[in-house]
């Protein structure tokens, strides 16, 4: 046993969880100094004079008055466009509850006998009947906690954005806090919930199964395909509108009308800054809820099965949540480092305050995984590894947690060389925009192929090391060590797409161009930690889907997943293929949406009298209409690709193809997935790097307007679908197969493979 | 045994290779009897009278005399690129022969002695240095294989090239037949020497190996290994030539100075030319020529190690090259459909004259392989499958050849339908340049990924149902199967270049609008039939390269390769990422020489007065030089890359993270390849798609010039590297890695790993 008792285990736990809740609440207070005007009259203008400094030159209440507007505006059309989303989610997932229930239950006929246990031998398990039951209860939490965390999200991000552009009039360093501490609230919340619901819902559960642990930790699996479900329509509906009404709004706005980004002119101009809302933050919220619920079940589902689990030691059990748990503390102190110990004062000054956040929480966290493993471990155990027992010691998997933790910087810096306009990587794509758009696609695309190897390492590396020591366990841990900045992690990825809806607000606000300015360098430093937080998430996925993919492989009683046998290579080869069919889905839909919006756009420019001179309103509600409807319409055939795939693989060809088609999909998706979010973000860090002309080189390829200027718009439109539709997206493809697999293991292992068994 | 003696195999297979030549040189006859001027004085003009048929209203004899000149320039080009190249590559055969020997050789020692058979037990079999030695000859005589194909078949197509121009006077029919039958040279020149050559290595390595079947063909696998390292210099170094003259001229030519494509006064356009004969013909040609050697070097590897080998039964040993024996005929008699029974009289029949060429091949070929199949096999036998014997009746080889080869007419088919502007993929993408080059790039992506999903399901289906009913075996004849009919492939894929020649020597030439139409035509349709042929050559490596690493698995006595160790998981994601690796470099490498070529042209525009007025010369030369030092120089980052992983994954991570390398680059290869060719072929059509004009629709978005077309050229251009650099040669990259690693395999067995034994 290892120092910590259960019941300080059972203490620990869920105050890390209360105090992670309480720091994102003080965060919000803190964002919630900076007053916007409150109160709104019903619909008649603003009873209260708004409170804000005064800007140089503009008149401040007028200005705030529009920021306000614009606020709400974009909060409105956010908060209805994730209702009407929910209410089609609903459908899904009761549905899908019914899909769980019933394939479950019909493994061993619907009986409520109770079953000798498959691992702890001798002893009697609860009926396959209670596992359907629960395994259907916990997918509905893990759905209702992914979209609260998408959602709350998405306000903190609506009612930050606002408030960071007021705040940019009295600084870069004062808006930079603002966006950070608002990406905070979402980061902290996120996490706190997340380990918060899984700890009450497996206390909650073994109040039925008692010492079945078995059946116990399958059930919670469901947790995770609950979040991972909910993220899959987050990430591509969300992905889907913001790129649609992003493209439709740049290719007539900057290309035709030559009008600047986020001009108030441009009807699409509501529907993009909604779009960074709902996809940016709540789509990214819900993808790395799922990572982070996805290991710890797939973690806590093995350790059920090795030695801990048998011998029913909680607190070992609870290592997956005791990591979450020390991760909140470090992620709260490093927070402090950002917000309190160092100020910006200029703008070069963003991206390595950011990178210093990653490096110290990592640090920290490496100290954090040390006190944890040894007080919570005992010194020696054994762990379940397909079919045999592998002995462990405790400090083994301390270097599995570390190692993921330390994978998943080496993953983010190298995302941030390669999409950062500060090294010559991107520099090189915005030189050859000089021969026009062409070059510049070609030397993005190679970009984004050739970023793909040092990360591509780094997880072989992590996975070589973790599988070694402790084997599936340690994938499980390395995903958990790599997810334990989370909150950290989330902080600087939201931080982005808040600057650009600051940015877009200035701009609409009629703000002055220093102001703007400086929220284009929040944003320029944005894409490259949304690129960062993109590493993460794919990194971590492929971790995590490995975990699941190990898991799904010994629950279906799967002995060896051997490439040299016709029914896996096929898989396999089949596998690899999905991301592809589902990229092109993605992206095709991304275009046919920005199509319409494009000659939405036209058609108001056109048929608006006074609309290019400012002097008539443009009509943004049928652009947010546009997006909203394509998304909703859209999301469904890559959504059921990815749901049906492992249902349909699994009942026909069973277990084994399956296992083939889990791994090509896990080995082909991570290099899709990570190329497409770095080329977007050099093309659009290239385009910036011209835009902000501020070394003797980028003077020479601008200013706005220019030909090479004209090129890096164009590479940056191609870029959008690619880095925050189609690649993100990828990793809830490979994990979401993963864990659908897992939960439906005893289906397919019990009714699965019907064609090769009918041949 | 079978029907057919071992004499009567003796006989057969060489007089079909005979009958092929003879055909190859008969075509060659035929399209020699159009004239362009033969006789030149020693550079100061031409002796005789030019003798070609009249064309409208321009000077017959002034035209002809500059058809003669330009095709002069742009044979003399290609040849002492090839003749450089060739020099280079001296040097490399010359350093991998001496690793091959030394690697081989010391597997056993360099021991002269004789061994006891792994697989024929009880028997002695040569010693391992003897093994060593020949598997060095054979590497090199399928390395100059390879390379006569490339150079002959680049030959012809600089001979044809004129020889279509001035036919295309007389009519699309003539043209075509022209072109067509040229392009049928070369396949039947390819086909029959390859199959010549390899069947005299094996009488004569016979001489000295005797009853030793196992060292015998174990030798003969370097064959395949000296033909594909051949083939990987041609694609990348062919590739990069023609793309970087390609794009730069285009760049500046079509994009900045408004000038027609082949435009004489485009200092690259020579360049360009050459680049077609280089990349695409001599390329393709060595890389069709390492499929074909390497399917059938692991065909006759997992051959000798079954009941065939051990009870040495040649005839039945011989199946694979009977195959091609009997596709030499197939092919031989399909193509007297096109030249002869049917007239081609307008450009619309010539896509379909051409999809018919690909239908009647295949079923011809069906009937031909039950023929041989019955002959050749004995009624039952024992295949060698991973360990165990498995037992198998001959009519399931029947199976396995036919479902290769209709895998290929699907495959072909998929692509056709994917790539020709007839049908609505292509429309749909030319439809989306209305709002300019990025819809265009996000549409012409998500066609290339969707493009995988067929063909990938054919590949699939094929292996599953070959490696059931023949193991390792049948997949290896599956590819031979896709591969019989490679002589009609070949003529239809080279037929493209060929007219895209032709068309660039009608508008140097300064012909009639209406020749330009022409050719234009059959080049269109030469798009659709290059992506037809790269398709076939991307699904035949998918097999061949599985049969290569089933046949390596069983020569390094690897019993399983399961994805769930470690060590196999981490070659897998590494191997999934090689692709992308690699195409960045070959990407990247384009896109410098391109950046290159654009600033000579435009030097040259600005410098050379008179040149854009046709007054004055361009420097062809300098252009020539830089795409030839370009491509050089560039062509082995990427090549190193392939030849050296095997070789350091093999000797520091052991055969089973090599066995895990070589799986992931094949199932994630073969997807980026299909799209990259796709995508590439797709954007081309739908520029030509516009610029022809031929419906409604077309018209709308044309003229020449027009917006929507300026969008369609940036996307054409992108697409250049993409279909015919990097697409291309992941081909040889999956194909190369897995018969490198098969011929290495002993010493990988003996002494590799030395990484994690020192771990």
């Amino acid at each position: 046993m290892g120092l910590l008792s259960e019941g300080l285990t059972q203490l620990l736990i869920p105050l890390a969880a209360l105090v992670g809740l309480a720091f994102a609440l003080l965060q919000w207070f803190l964002v919630s100094r900076v007053k916007v005007s409150g109160s709104y009259s019903e619909g008649n203008g603003y009873k209260d004079k708004l409170i804000g400094e005064a800007e140089e030159g503009v008149d401040s209440l007028e200005v705030t008055i529009k920021v306000a507007e614009i606020q709400n505006a974009i909060s409105i059309g956010a908060t209805s466009f994730l209702f009407t989303q929910y209410r089609y989610l609903s459908i899904f997932v009761g549905v899908f509850s019914a899909i769980i229930f019933l394939f479950l239950g019909s493994v061993k006929g619907f009986s409520t006998k109770s079953e000798p246990c498959t691992y702890n031998t001798g002893n009697t398990c609860k009926p396959a009947l209670a596992n359907a039951f629960f395994t259907t209860i916990a997918f509905l939490l893990g759905a209702l906690t992914s979209v609260l965390s998408g959602f709350f999200g998405m306000k903190i991000a609506t009612y930050a954005n606002a408030r960071t552009t007021l705040e940019a009039r009295r600084g870069v360093g004062k808006a930079f806090i603002t966006a950070f501490r608002s990406g905070a609230v979402m980061g902290f919340l996120l996490a706190a919930n997340g380990l918060l619901v899984l700890y009450i819902t497996i206390n909650l559960f073994k109040l039925y199964y008692g010492d079945d642990w078995e059946g116990l930790y399958e059930s919670i699996t469901g947790y995770g395909l609950g979040g991972s479900s909910m993220a899959l329509f987050g990430r591509v509906g969300g992905g889907i509108y913001t790129k649609a009404a992003d493209v439709g709004a740049d290719l007539v706005g900057k290309v035709e009308r030559n009008i600047p980004e986020d001009d108030p002119r441009n009807p699409a101009v509501i529907a993009d800054n909604v779009g960074d809302n709902v996809g940016d933050i709540a789509g990214m919220g819900s993808d790395l809820f799922g990572s982070y619920a996805e290991s710890s079940c797939a973690a806590l589902f093995v350790a059920s099965i090795s030695s801990f689990g048998i011998s029913h030691d909680f607190t070992a059990m609870s290592y997956p949540l005791i990591i979450s748990s020390m991760g909140i503390v470090v992620c709260l102190i490093t927070t402090l480092f950002a917000t309190d110990l160092f100020e910006i004062k200029k703008v070069s000054e963003i991206e390595p305050s950011l990178k210093r956040q990653l490096l110290i929480s990592t640090v920290l966290m490496t100290a954090g995984i040390a006190g944890v493993t040894f007080v919570a471990l005992p010194s020696e155990f054994t762990l379940f590894s397909f079919g045999t027992n592998k002995a462990v010691k405790n400090w083994y998997l301390f270097f599995c947690v570390a190692i993921g933790l330390w994978a998943g910087l080496v993953i983010g810096y190298t995302t941030e060389y390669y999409t950062s306009n500060a090294y010559s990587p991107v520099q090189d794509v915005a030189d050859s925009c000089r021969t026009g758009a062409a070059t510049n696609v070609i030397f993005g695309l190679a970009l984004g192929y050739k970023s793909v190897i040092i990360p591509v390492f780094a997880i072989a590396f992590a996975i070589y090391v973790s599988f070694s020591m402790a084997a599936m366990y340690g994938i499980a841990v390395a995903a958990l060590g790599m997810l334990s900045t989370i909150s950290t992690g989330l902080a600087i990825d939201a931080y982005g797409p808040i600057s650009d809806n600051a940015g877009g607000i200035a701009e609409m606000a009629g703000m002055s161009h220093e102001i703007r300015e400086r929220t284009d360098a929040l944003d320029a430093a944005g894409n490259t930690t949304a690129a960062i937080g993109k590493g993460f998430a794919i990194g971590s996925a492929a971790l995590v889907s490995l975990a699941l993919f190990g898991a799904y492989v010994s629950r279906a009683g799967i002995e060896t997943v051997d490439v040299l046998t016709p029914k896996v290579f096929i898989g396999l080869l089949v596998g690899a293929m999905l991301p592809y069919w589902f990229s092109a889905m993605t992206m095709k839909s991304v275009g046919s949406a920005a199509l319409k919006m494009v000659e939405e756009v036209r058609r108001q420019f056109n048929t608006i009298p006074g609309l290019m001179e400012g002097t008539a309103k443009p009509d943004y509600a049928t652009c947010v209409k546009i997006s909203t409807d394509a998304s909703l319409k859209e999301m469904i055939p890559p959504g059921a690709l990815v749901m049906l795939t492992p249902l349909i693989a699994g009942t026909f060809f069973g277990v084994e193809t399956l296992a083939g088609i889990l791994a090509g999909s896990l080995v082909s998706g991570v290099q899709i997935a990570i190329s497409a979010s770095n080329t977007g973000g050099a093309w659009d860090n290239a385009k910036k790097y011209i835009e902000a002309g501020a070394s003797e080189h980028a003077k020479s390829l601008g200013p706005k307007g220019s030909d090479p200027h004209k090129a890096a718009v164009i590479g940056d439109t191609i870029g959008d679908p690619l880095k925050d539709t189609s690649g993100p997206s990828l990793n809830i493809l490979i994990k979401l197969m993963a864990v659908e697999s897992l939960v439906f293991a005893p289906f397919f292992a019990a009714h699965g493979g019907v064609l090769f068994k009918w041949l």
